[in-house]
C-alpha cells in the first residue's frame, strides 16, 4: 500500500499530467503561463480548480455550468479529486497560493464534505465556493435534521443504490448487445430503438441513456438499402411504437465521417445530404418522432428525447 | 410542432409519469402522500425537484450531493429539465404550490439562467437554492464580467466544443468495438485496457472513461482458460503498461452474475470465489495495479481509475 505522501504526490503529479506537464515542467509552465496572461490583459487565462474530496464530478459539473456564462474569459482548468486527508489538502493549498503568487488568484469551485479538510483549503489564497459551505446550514435548518458529513455517501452501495447499480449495468449491457441492429431479436425488451444514419449520434446516446437512467435503449442504423425500398425497415415495423429518429445537418454528418473515413464518399457532402433528405422523409411518412441533434450534447440529446418521448428513467 | 400549451403539459405528464403516476392519478396520489408523511412524523418524506432551463444534469448533480448527506431523511425526486418558457416556469410553480398546500413545503435545486424565468419561480412556495442566484454577482465581480445569461452554453458546438464532442464519439465506438476482448488488433491505439472477470465492471468503466473524458479503453476478460495457464494471456503480453485490473468481493460478484444467468455454476459463489483469487494472483504475479470495486459506483471506478493510473484525460 501507498504512503500518504506517496498518496499527495500522485494527486498531484495527475493533476499536472492532465495539463500536460510533467513535474519538473512546473515552474516552466508558471513562468509561460505569466507570460501569456501579460500579453492578454483584456483577456486573461483564469487558472480554474475543481477541488473534491471524492470524484470530483459536481464539482467540474456546477463549476462548469457557471464559468459558462463567460464568454470572453478564457480559463484553464484542472480537476483535483479525491482529496480526503489534510496533508492532500495542504499540498493543494500550496499549489493555489503559488498560483496566487504569480499575480491571479485562482477559482475554486469544490465539494469538500469533511469540515477538517474545508478549514485547510480556507487557508488558502484563492476564489472558492463550495456548495456544502454554502447550502448545508439553510438546508439543515430545514430539514431539521443534522448532515452526516461523509464522503461518498451519494454513491455508496446501499440496498436501493445496488440496485440501480445492477439496473445501468445491464442497461449497458443491452445497449451494446444491441447495437448497429447487431440482434433484433431483443428489441421487445428495449425501452426505445433510435433510429437514423450512420454516425449521426444514435450509439453514444443509447449508452447515455444506459449508464445514466438504466433505460434499454436499442439502436438500428437506416442504410442506403433500406432507403431504396422506400419504406421502413422490416425488422422494425412490429416495434414501431418504440422508434425514436435522430438527424444532424449534411455538413455537421460530413465533418464526423471524415474523421473516421477521410475523403470517403461516405463522408461526401453530398452523399451526408442525400441520406438525410431521404431518412427525414421515412421519419415523416411513418410518424416517427425525431430530433435534430446538430448542436446539442450526448446530455442533451439523451435528456431530450425522453422529455419528448415521455419514456421512464430506470434510475432517478 | 407542438404549442406551448401542449410542450407545458408534455413537460408536466413527463415528470409525473417518472414517478409511475398518469395526470388522473395525481390527486390520489398526493393524498397518499400526505397519509404517509402523517404516518412518518419523524421521518417524512420530502418532495424534491430539480429544475433547470437546460437538462437537469447539474441541478441532480449537485442537489443529490447535498441531500444524500441526510442519512434518515427519505426524498422523493422529480427532475424537470428544459423550463425555458415563462408558461412552463408558471405550471412548476403551481406544482410546487401545490405540494406546499397539502403541509409540507417542496426542496427545490435548480439551475436557471435567465432572469425572466427565475423570476417566475420564486414566487412559488418552496425551500430553493440555485447555483446561479447565489454564486454568479460574486463571480462576475471578481472576473470583472458580466455573465452572459444565455442557456445551454456549456454543451454548445465552438470550435473546440465540437472538437470534444468527436472526441467522446470517437473513444464510445473504440470502448464498443475493443469490449470483450473483441478486437485485439486495435490495442496500440488504446489508452488503458481492463482486464477482470465477467461482469465485475470492466464494460460500463471503458464506456464511461470514453463517454465523460474521451479516453480509449478496451477490455479484456480473464476466463478459466487464461487461469488453467497460470500466466497472462498471450494477447496482452505487448500491452502490459497499459493493463488495469479490477476485482470485486464474491459475494458481489455472485449477486450481479445471479440477475444474469440465475442459480448457475458462473453465478454460484464457490466459482466466484475461486475465480476472484485466482484472478488476484494473478495481477501480483504481473504487477498489474488493481481496483477493488464492490463499493463504487461507475464514476468512481472511472475517475479512481484515473487517479491510480494518472492517465490523461481527452476532454477536460
Amino acid at each position: 500500500m501507498k504512503s500518504a505522501a506517496l498518496d499527495t504526490m500522485a494527486v498531484l503529479g495527475v493533476s499536472l499530467a492532465a495539463i500536460g506537464l510533467c513535474r519538473s515542467e512546473r515552474s516552466i509552465f508558471f513562468d509561460e503561463m505569466v507570460v501569456i496572461i501579460n500579453m492578454n490583459e483584456q483577456n486573461p487565462i483564469r487558472k480554474v480548480f475543481f477541488v473534491s474530496d471524492g470524484t470530483g464530478i459536481t464539482a467540474e459539473s456546477f463549476g462548469q455550468s457557471l464559468l459558462a456564462q463567460f464568454a470572453d474569459t478564457r480559463f484553464e482548468p484542472m480537476t483535483l479529486p479525491y482529496i480526503d486527508t489534510a496533508e492532500k489538502a495542504q499540498e493543494v493549498v500550496q499549489l493555489l497560493n503559488q498560483v496566487a503568487s504569480e499575480g491571479v488568484p485562482p477559482l475554486v469551485f469544490s465539494t469538500i464534505i469533511d469540515e477538517g479538510i474545508a478549514e485547510v483549503l480556507r487557508t488558502a489564497e484563492s476564489f472558492r465556493v463550495d456548495i456544502f459551505d454554502t447550502f448545508m446550514p439553510a438546508l439543515e435548518k430545514q430539514l431539521n435534521a443534522h448532515a452526516v458529513h461523509q464522503v461518498g455517501r451519494k454513491r455508496s452501495i446501499d440496498s436501493s443504490g445496488g440496485g440501480k447499480y445492477n439496473q445501468r449495468i445491464e442497461a449497458v449491457h443491452f445497449a451494446i448487445d444491441n447495437d448497429d441492429g447487431a440482434r433484433l431479436k431483443s428489441y421487445d425488451q428495449a425501452d426505445i430503438i433510435l433510429v437514423g444514419v450512420s454516425r449521426c449520434g444514435k450509439t453514444p446516446t443509447c449508452l447515455y441513456l444506459g449508464l445514466q437512467f438504466g433505460i434499454r435503449a436499442a439502436n438500428y442504423p437506416i442504410t442506403e438499402d433500406d432507403m431504396d425500398m422506400m419504406r421502413l425497415p422490416k425488422a422494425l415495423e412490429p416495434y414501431k411504437n418504440k422508434l425514436f429518429g435522430l438527424t444532424i445537418t449534411p455538413e455537421r454528418l460530413a465533418a464526423i465521417r471524415h474523421e473516421r473515413r477521410p475523403n470517403s464518399r461516405y463522408a461526401s457532402p453530398r452523399q451526408c445530404a442525400m441520406e438525410l433528405q431521404e431518412v427525414e422523409q421515412m421519419y415523416d411518412r411513418n410518424n416517427i418522432p425525431f430530433l435534430n441533434t446538430t448542436h446539442y450534447s450526448v446530455e442533451e440529446i439523451a435528456t431530450r428525447v425522453i422529455a419528448q418521448t415521455g419514456i421512464e428513467r430506470r434510475v432517478k
